[in-house]
């Protein structure tokens, strides 16, 4: 091996309130000099960025343990395998996993904290791998087809709608028989980009209008599924106007999550009795084991033109932690990569 | 018929916060001198109270229309007929409906706004019919049953769980092989009744104890069902503590039903999704095609020694608004009735 260096970007402090480029480092370390048995090396080419990742800092109990100060930050990327001792991964390959913020990574293929590092299949465009064919798509999927369960006609409403697990979301549900499907989103950009290039039949703009009043307006007899990525308010407001039956999937809640102390809960739950709602999480991970019949269900609905996807890419990995707050100042359309490198080898 | 004058309890004011005696007015009417086709004359024996009925004092939407000022108040009683023309109710019937606060009222057996007015079966003590085989029998039955699902071994914990509803939810899970039932109430007299006639494992007096620690220590794997007839920080209690794929079923929130604005609501609420956690309401009328077989099973078990009934009666007609607060003082265990007079035909 050559003597590469490795850059990272390691957690420095945890955040308190609104993440800062500032709670993380930037380190080198010399790549392993020798590979291990079954080990390969991949040069990581694009880095994924969600919101969830904020609750990753955090050092509380949740369904992942909390990324410690001096980690490496945990993150999905796409690689390309460049050394190998592993007979399953070659030379060439492209690969997606949890391989975090670090220019190089080595791993044997074997499960880790979130899922294991893969082979992506030749013929799909690796970065989206990290997007609508990945952690993302699959949120997306599962949250909407077994949680939220649209039924043909039902009235589908989903908050972050622009966002990378939103925007598919909701267009599952226009695939899964949805008679409407409406997207709440910040600013005219995203609500045009909805409307225009999703099909969604509305959008909401909740920077510049009464989320309440246009969901009365759009949904008179009520919301059947409410897909939410943002809680809040946005949340209170559909709860109002909930369908009697209706579902609705909890995917996230990014208002909260720079929070210094947690905000106030949905003060309008009760409506949940009222007109007999059910509210239900879901994490993503639990759902790994069905994730081939997923991938080829978006992988068809893409190449038959029914599921659209966007990808806001950003570059170089000086701009990692920058491009991670972009996420919590509403700036991105879709999901949210950086570029690192170009594939090495061709 | 005879020249009767008919008591009755009307609501007079709209509560603003807690409800007070004198938000109910007294007035007398001349009971009709005939009755219709189909009619049938009922002197209400027993008044039921519920904590639901703080909710239909209200002007807003919801699963019933609000009781109007000068209505007479909206309830489920217990009476006798005692003149009819209608084959199907003879005199010396017992009858259950909800024939509101007034010592008379008259029926023909058809549906009104929640449920109609139907016999007792001969050999029930007929005030039974307002607690444990009545609405709140019933709503414990399929809240726990349809919603919560407890299956066997399942850790189950219900608030308000010296209430009408709680005690026989709780009793409820146990039949159907919890391995742990634990209720939450007010005050040592209420925990020691759960504990000792109810056998519930253990009791939280939320008075005295910190809830969540409490749940801590009893649900060392988390809660596998939460039955909620509280909210508020008993809701956010609970979320900190249940198990993955809990399921928590929302039957009421008395803790905000006197609240002059609605409070803040459960702050942990994306425990649901940490945990990948249900939350979900109901209301039992959508469930009275299903009643019979309910009512036999909670009858079965009754006759079994397995489910043990309380009921708080008070008495005097006098006292109907005075005793619907003892709800909201916490003063009763088991179901709040009020005996307004003697069964006339015996």
């Amino acid at each position: 091996m050559s003597n590469r260096m490795n850059g990272q970007w390691r957690l420095k402090s945890r955040p308190v309130g609104m993440v800062k480029e500032s709670d993380f480092e930037y380190f080198e370390d010399p790549v392993a000099e020798s590979l291990s048995d079954d080990d390969f090396l991949v040069r990581n080419l694009y880095l994924a960025f969600e919101p969830a990742m904020r609750g990753w800092l955090n050092d509380v109990k949740s369904y992942v343990p909390p990324v410690q100060i001096g980690e490496i930050m945990r993150a999905s990327t796409v690689g390309q395998v460049i050394e190998s001792n592993n007979p399953d991964f070659k030379k060439g390959d492209y690969v997606s996993g949890m391989m975090g913020w670090q220019e190089f990574a080595i791993s044997n293929g074997r499960l880790g904290v979130m899922g294991n590092t893969v082979k992506i299949p030749d013929g799909v465009t690796p970065y989206l791998a990290l997007s609508v064919l990945g952690g993302t798509g699959l949120t997306a999927y599962f949250g909407m087809l077994d949680i939220g369960k649209p039924k043909q006609n039902d009235v589908v409403v989903v908050s972050g709608a622009a966002g990378a697990t939103g925007s598919v979301a909701g267009q599952i549900a226009r695939i899964r028989g949805a008679s409407k499907v409406i997207g709440i989103a910040g600013g005219e950009t995203k609500c045009k980009w909805l409307k225009d290039e999703l099909q969604f039949d509305a959008a909401i703009d909740y920077k510049s209008e009464n989320v309440k009043e246009r969901l009365e307006q759009e949904c008179p007899d009520g919301i059947n599924v409410f897909f939410d990525n943002v809680g809040g308010e946005i949340l209170d407001d559909a709860l109002l106007n909930m369908a009697q039956n209706g579902r609705i999937v909890l995917c996230g809640g990014i208002s909260s999550y720079n929070e210094v102390q947690l905000p106030p809960g949905p003060k309008n739950y009760m409506q949940l009795v009222i007109r007999r709602c059910t509210m239900q999480g879901f994490i993503v991970i639990d759902y790994f084991d069905q994730a081939d019949k997923a991938r080829a269900d978006l992988l068809g609905w893409m190449e038959g033109g029914q599921l659209k996807h966007a990808e806001d890419i950003q570059e170089g990995f000086e701009n990692t932690p920058k491009t991670f707050l972009r996420l919590f100042e509403g700036k991105n359309v879709g999901k949210q990569l950086l570029r690192i490198a170009d594939a090495p080898i061709t």
